[in-house]
C-alpha cells in the first residue's frame, strides 16, 4: 500500500509488526490464488510467521515477543497481512487478539497481585512469545447466537467435562489452544462460561470440512468436542446466559476491530490491482488508456472515498480503544466500545465490499476470470459480514440499544 | 416459483416454451453444483432441451420449432430456466434470441419479397427447428468496445477471410453457427459488419478455456478464427464502426432482456431457498423460527420489492418491445427501445444482485459455504452486470444520452 | 410528460379522467408554488375539478360521474395531476378511492340483493357524481398506529358519539364527508369500527393548523371530533383491534397505490424540469451544453432508471389488482395483494425521492433556490414515506411477514 | 453533543473555540426558526461572535485574536456551530478559514523576509482579531465553474477594474472583505486572479436576494461588481484560466472540509433530536417507548454508523492537514490533500443527509411538520452536496484523476 493516507503504526513496536506483516503478505500473496483452488491449509506461512516472530506480536518482550499493544497498530499489521492472503489474516487475527487479551489479564494478574492467575498466564505467554502457542476463538455455533451456546460443560470430579461442536474455527489445523464459550451446566441455573482446550486433550477432533466460497485457506473447520475432560483452572465462570460476558469483551472487540481490518486491506489490495490495470491497459482503435475513461475515474473515486473511510474509521476506533484501556486500571464501558467498534466495522466492511465490487466492474470482464485475483478478493471480502459479533442480523439491534440507553442483551 | 405474481406466459406458444423451461430447471438443477465444482458443460442438458423442443422454441411451427414470437414469453421462459441452472440459461438465451432474430428476418424477407434470402434463412429455421442448429452470439472482444471489433473480414475472391478472438463465447461448446461483429476491411474506410460463422469452417477453434468467478458451465469460451474462409452471403455488411449496428440491434436487445431474465431468474431461487430455510429451521433454546426475526424479515421484505420490481420492469420492457413490433412493418427506434431494455436490465440486475446478497446474509453463515446452493448464486449472478450492451461502463452514457437526445455513439 | 413510454390509461372511461388531469395539472401548476408559498388552499382547484367531472370520476354514470372503475387509470390520472399540483393530488387520490370503494360497495351490495345498503350508497353516489361530495380519510391520530385508534365510538341511543382527534386530514378544508377509524367501546371488548362523519355534524371541528415541510396546499388539518353523535347506520364494525380490518382494506389499498403515483407524478415533473433545463443551458466559455457533460447523463440515466422501474411496478401492481378484483365475486386475498402495492409503493416513492434529488444536484445550485420549482418538488415528495400504510417503520415487517406466512398483525 | 465519542479539540486555543462555538449555538438555536421563517440575517449571531472573540479565532492572540491554528480544532467548533445553526456557520466558516488562511500567509511572508506583504496582512489580521473585519469568499459564478470565472480584472492605470456577479456569497451582510477569483484580461491570454474587494469599493452592490430551500440566515446573497476600481495590490495574479489555483488552495481546502463539519454538526443535532424524542415519547395502547421499536433502533443505528464515519473522516483528514502543514516550510501537494478533503466531505455530507433523513422517518410524520426543527435541519443539510469544490458534477472526476495520477484540470 503506497499511498500517502495508509494507516500508519502508532508505536515503535506496532512498526515492527506491520513491517513483518508487510513482508509476509508480499510472499504469502504468492501463494494465495493456489491454496485458493486447492482448499489447502498454507502451513508453510504459519511457520515463516513462527521463524519471524509474527505469531508472537502481541507478547511481551520479556517473554519473547514483539511486545505490541496497541489495538491500532494491530489492526494496521493486520490489515496489511490480508491485502496479501486474507485467509491467512483472518485466522492469525483471532490468534494475535487471543494473546493480547491474555497479556493484557497477565498484566492485570500481576497489578492485582494475583500470583497464581498470573503464573499460570505467564507459562502460556512464553510459549506464545516463541510462536510455539497458537490460539483458535472457537465460539460460534449452528443454530444458536453467542450469548446461548449448545456447547456443554459439566462438572466433573475436580473439572468439567466439555461436548459440543463448534463451526468456523479459524486457524484450526495449527491451533494449539481453543477458546470455547460453553454453558455450563450443573446445579441451578445454566451459565455461561468459557474454555481453553488445549489442542491434545482426549475427544477434540478437528473435522478438516472447511469447503466455502472464499476465505478457504483459513482453515475454519468445525471443532467437536466429545466429552473432553478438562481440569477446573481452564474453565471460566462467567455470566448468566444471553450476552457477551464481560470477561471475554476485550478479546471479541479486539478480534472484530482486526476482522474489519482484513476487510480494508482486502479493499486496499483490490483498488491497487485494479489502478495499476486501468493505467496500464489501453483500449481499442485509439489506445486511450482504460484510466481516461469518466466511468472509470468514477469507480476509483467512489472506492477511494470508501477506502478513506475505511482507514478513518479504524484508526479512530482502535485509537479510542488504546486511549481508554490506557487511562486507568478499571475495565473500561466495553458496550460502548464495542457499539463504536461495529460502527466502524460496519462501514470497513460494507466499503470494503463495494470497493472490491466496483474494481471488478472497472475490469470489463477480466475480473469475473479466475485467472484475475479480483475474483478471489470478489469471494474473501464476502466473509465479512458474517463475522461474529455481530452479523448484520444482530448489529443493527445492538447498536441501536446501546445507543438508546437499553439493555443490549440480543435475542437468540 | 410458485409466488402469485410471478411472470405468466401471455401467448399460448409462450406458455409451451415456460413449462418447457421449468421442467427441465428442475432436472438441470441436480447436476448444476457438479458442473459448477468441476468446470464442465452439460452437454446432457442441451441434449435434453433438443429432444424436448426448448431449442427450437423461436422457430415457427412450421419449420419445426415452438413458434414463440413474444419477447415478453421468451423472457418468462429464460428466467425460469435460470432458476435451475443460470449457466446453461444464458447460453440458451443468445441462441434463442438470434433464432427469434433471423425468424424475424425470414418474415421480414418473406413479406418484402426477398425469396432468396428468405430461402436461406428457411434452411437455417428448419434447422433449429429441430435443435441441430445452435447458435453462440460471439462479439465481445478483449481490450476493444462492441462498436470496434479487431476482428477483421478481409475481402478475398468470392468471399472474406475472417481472422480474430472473440471472448465470453457463451454456450460454444454446442454452438454450430457464430454470429460475430467483424471489421470490414478493403478498400476505403473500414467499416462495421456481421459474420455468421459455421462450427466446421477451417480455422475456426474453441479454446476450451473458460474458468471464471460464476456461470462455469456456459462454456464462454474464447473463439479463435485464424484466417476462416466464408462465401461472401455469409457476411453483412452494416454502417460505420463506432456505433451498435441497426442490423443486429434485434438481437442484441432481446438478448439484453434475456439476460435480465437470467439475473431474475437466479434471484428468484435465491428468495424461494432463503424463505424455505427461515421457515424450517429453528434456533437456540426457544426453538424459535428464523423467519420470527425481525431483521430476517427485514431482509425478505427488501427482496421482495427487489424482485416485484425486477419482474415488473422485464414484463414492461418486454411487452413494450412485443407492442412496437407488432404496430408496423417499419422498424422501430431501436436506441429508444435499448434504452428501455437497459434501464429495466439495471434495475432487475440490480435487484437480483442484492436479493441474492441478502439471502446469504440472512443465512447468517450457512450460505458461505460451498455446499450450499446460494453460494454459487452468488458467483452466477455477478455476471450480470458484465454483460453486453451495456456494461455499467457504458450504460449510464447510453441511456443518459438517448434521454437527452444526443447522439447515442460511445467512445472506445 | 411526453416520454413515449409514460403510462397510458387501459379504459375509455380512464382515457377521460386522465386527460382532465392533464389539463388539470397544467392550470395548478401555474398556482402552486404561490399556495406553497401562502400556505394557503386551492379552493378554486377544487371547483374547477368539480366543474369539470373530474372529482365523480369514479362514480358511474348512471349518477353522474366518469365511471372509471380501473384502478390502474385512477392511479396513472393521480399521477398526471400531481405532476401540476402534488399537495392538491394528494387529496384528490383519498377522494376518489374512497368513491372508488363505495361504488364497489354499491355493486356489491345491489349483487348480494341488498337493497337498503345499496340505496344509501346510491344517495351518496350521486352526490359525489356531481362534484357535491368530498370524501377525506381521516384515519390518522397521533402516539397510535392504524390498528389502534384512540378515538372513541360509544354507543347512545339510536347511534354513537364519537369523540377523538385526527392528524394529517388531507383536503379536510372542502371535505363533506370524513372516513374515520374508530375504537368502539361499550360492553366487552373494544373493536374496530369506521365512522362515516358528514362535515355539518355537530362538534366537528377542521383545526386549519397545517404547516409542513411540504405539500402545504394539501389542507391536511387536524379534524376534532367533541362528542359528535351519529346515526347508527354511519358507524359500520369490523374486526378486532391490532390489524387492518378487511371492511376497509381495499380503500387503503387504493388509496397507497395512488398516492404512490403522486411521488411518479412528482418525479416525472422533475425529469422534465432538469432534461429541459439541461438541454438549454450553456456553460462557461466554450458554451458546452450542460446536457455534454458525464456526470449530468449519468444523473439523468440513474434516474430514467428509477423511472421506469417506478412506472412498471404501479401498472404492474395496479393491473394485478384490476385483474384480481374483476376476477370474481369473492373477496381477494387483501393481504397478498396489499403486500405487493407496498413493494411497487416503496419502489416508486423511494425511486421518487431519488430522481428528484438528482434533479436538484444536476442544476449545480439552481436548484436549491425558492424560486426554482425543484425546490418544491424536493419538499412534496419527502411527504411518501410518511404516507399510511405502511410507513418505513412498519413496512418492512408488514412486507416480509406476509412474505413468510406469518401473521400480518403489527405492533402498535 | 454529549456523546463519549465526539469530537474533541486537540489544542488549548482549539479548546477555547470550541467552547465559544457550543455557547454561541445553546443561544443561536433559540431564534434559528425565526430567522429560517423569516429568511433574516442573524445580525444579532454576529454581534454575539465579534463580542465572545470567536470572529477572531484564527487570528493570532499578538494581533487579538484567540490563536488556533489546526484545522482540526477549526473543523471541530464550525460542527459545534452548525449544530445550533447552521446558516450562520457555513459563513463563519468561510470567514475563519479565510482568515486561517491570510494568517498563515503573514506567517510565511514574515519567514521569507517580506516585510511589506507582511505588514498589509497584519494590518488586515489586526482588524479581524477584534472582529472588524469579516471576509466573504465570494467565488462562485452562475454557468461557469471555478476555474473559469467570468468575472473580469482588467487592468487600468495603477489598479484594476472589477466587473461582473458572483452568486452564493455566504455572510455577505455582515462581510468587509470579498475575496473573489477573477478572469484578468489585457495583454496575451486571460489569466486567473484573486480579488480582495473592500465593502466600501465604490460599484459594488450586494443585492439582499437571497431565498432558499434551507441554509436561509446564511444571507448568501449575489455580490454585484459595478466597474470597481481596485489598487493592484489587491489583485493577486495566479496561473492559468481552468484549475483551482495554487494561490487558493489552502483556503479552499480549509473552506471545504469546514463545510462538511457544517453537514456533521447538523447530523448529530438531528440524532440527538430523534434519540430524545423516541426515548421519551410513549405509544399507543400498551405505552410503549418509540425506541423500542426495532424499526427504530435500527435507523438510530444505521444513523450512528454515519456519524461515527463523518466524525473520523473529517478528524483524520483534518488532522492530516495539520501534520502536513506544520511538517515544513515547503507547500504540500495540494491536490492530493484536496482529494483527501473532498473523500472526506463526501462521506461526511452523505451520511450527515441521511442521518436527518432517518430521523426524520424515525418521527413518524411529527418531522414533516415546520414546528419540528428536524423540518429544518433537513432542508439545511441539502445545501452540502452544492458547495463548492466540488459538487458531485465534478468530485468524482477530480478525485479519480489525482488518485489515477492524471492531470486533474476540469472541464468548464
Amino acid at each position: 500500500v503506497t499511498t500517502a493516507f495508509a494507516l500508519r503504526p502508532a508505536s515503535a513496536e506496532g512498526g515492527h509488526l506491520v513491517a513483518l506483516a508487510e513482508a509476509h503478505a508480499a510472499d504469502f500473496a504468492t501463494r494465495a490464488a493456489c491454496h485458493d483452488r486447492e482448499n489447502s491449509f498454507p502451513f508453510e506461512n504459519w511457520e515463516a510467521m513462527r521463524g519471524s516472530g509474527l505469531l508472537g506480536g502481541c507478547v511481551a518482550g520479556r517473554f519473547g515477543g514483539l511486545g505490541v499493544t496497541s489495538v491500532h497498530d494491530l489492526v494496521v499489521a493486520i490489515s496489511r497481512l490480508a491485502a496479501g492472503d486474507a485467509a491467512t489474516a483472518i485466522a492469525v487475527n483471532m490468534h494475535l487478539a487471543a494473546f493480547w487479551h491474555l497479556s493484557r489479564l497477565e498484566r492485570r494478574a500481576e497489578a492485582a497481585g494475583d500470583a497464581l492467575a498470573a503464573g499460570q498466564l505467564r507459562r502460556l505467554l512464553r510459549l506464545a512469545g516463541s510462536g510455539r502457542a497458537v490460539a483458535c476463538v472457537a465460539m460460534s455455533e449452528a443454530g444458536t447466537s453467542l450469548g446461548w451456546p449448545a456447547t456443554t460443560a459439566t462438572a466433573v470430579g475436580d473439572g468439567y467435562r466439555i461436548a459440543g461442536r463448534k463451526v468456523f474455527c479459524t486457524g484450526s489445523p495449527v491451533a494449539t489452544l481453543f477458546l470455547s464459550s460453553v454453558r455450563v451446566v450443573g446445579d441451578g441455573d445454566d451459565r455461561l462460561g468459557f474454555a481453553l482446550v488445549p489442542r491434545e486433550t482426549g475427544g477434540l477432533r478437528v473435522t478438516e470440512s472447511w469447503d466455502a466460497l472464499g476465505m478457504r485457506a483459513s482453515g475454519s473447520h468445525d471443532v467437536v468436542y466429545q466429552d473432553c475432560l478438562l481440569p477446573r483452572r481452564l474453565v471460566m465462570l462467567a455470566g448468566s446466559l444471553g450476552a457477551i460476558a464481560p470477561e471475554v469483551m476485550p478479546v471479541v472487540t479486539v478480534g472484530a476491530l482486526g476482522l474489519a481490518g482484513v476487510a480494508l486491506g482486502i479493499a486496499e489490495r483490490a483498488q491497487e490491482l485494479i489502478v495499476a490495470a486501468v493505467t496500464t491497459r489501453r483500449r481499442g482503435p485509439g489506445g486511450r488508456l482504460q484510466a481516461e475513461r469518466r466511468a472509470v475515474q468514477t469507480l476509483i473515486a467512489e472506492s477511494e472515498i470508501d477506502l478513506g473511510a475505511g482507514r478513518a474509521v479504524l484508526a479512530r476506533a482502535a485509537a479510542g480503544l488504546d486511549d481508554r484501556l490506557a487511562a486507568g486500571t478499571a475495565e473500561p464501558a466495553w458496550d460502548a466500545l464495542m457499539k463504536e467498534v461495529q460502527c466502524a466495522g460496519m462501514t470497513a466492511k460494507r466499503g470494503a465490499l463495494a470497493v472490491v465490487d466496483r474494481a471488478l466492474t472497472a475490469t470489463g470482464g477480466a475480473g469475473y476470470l479466475t485467472a484475475n485475483p479480483l475474483s478471489r478478493l470478489y469471494r474473501d471480502v464476502r466473509a465479512g459480514p458474517f463475522m461474529q459479533p455481530f452479523s448484520p442480523l444482530e448489529a443493527f439491534e445492538y447498536i441501536g440499544k446501546v445507543t438508546l440507553g437499553l439493555d443490549p442483551e440480543l435475542d437468540v
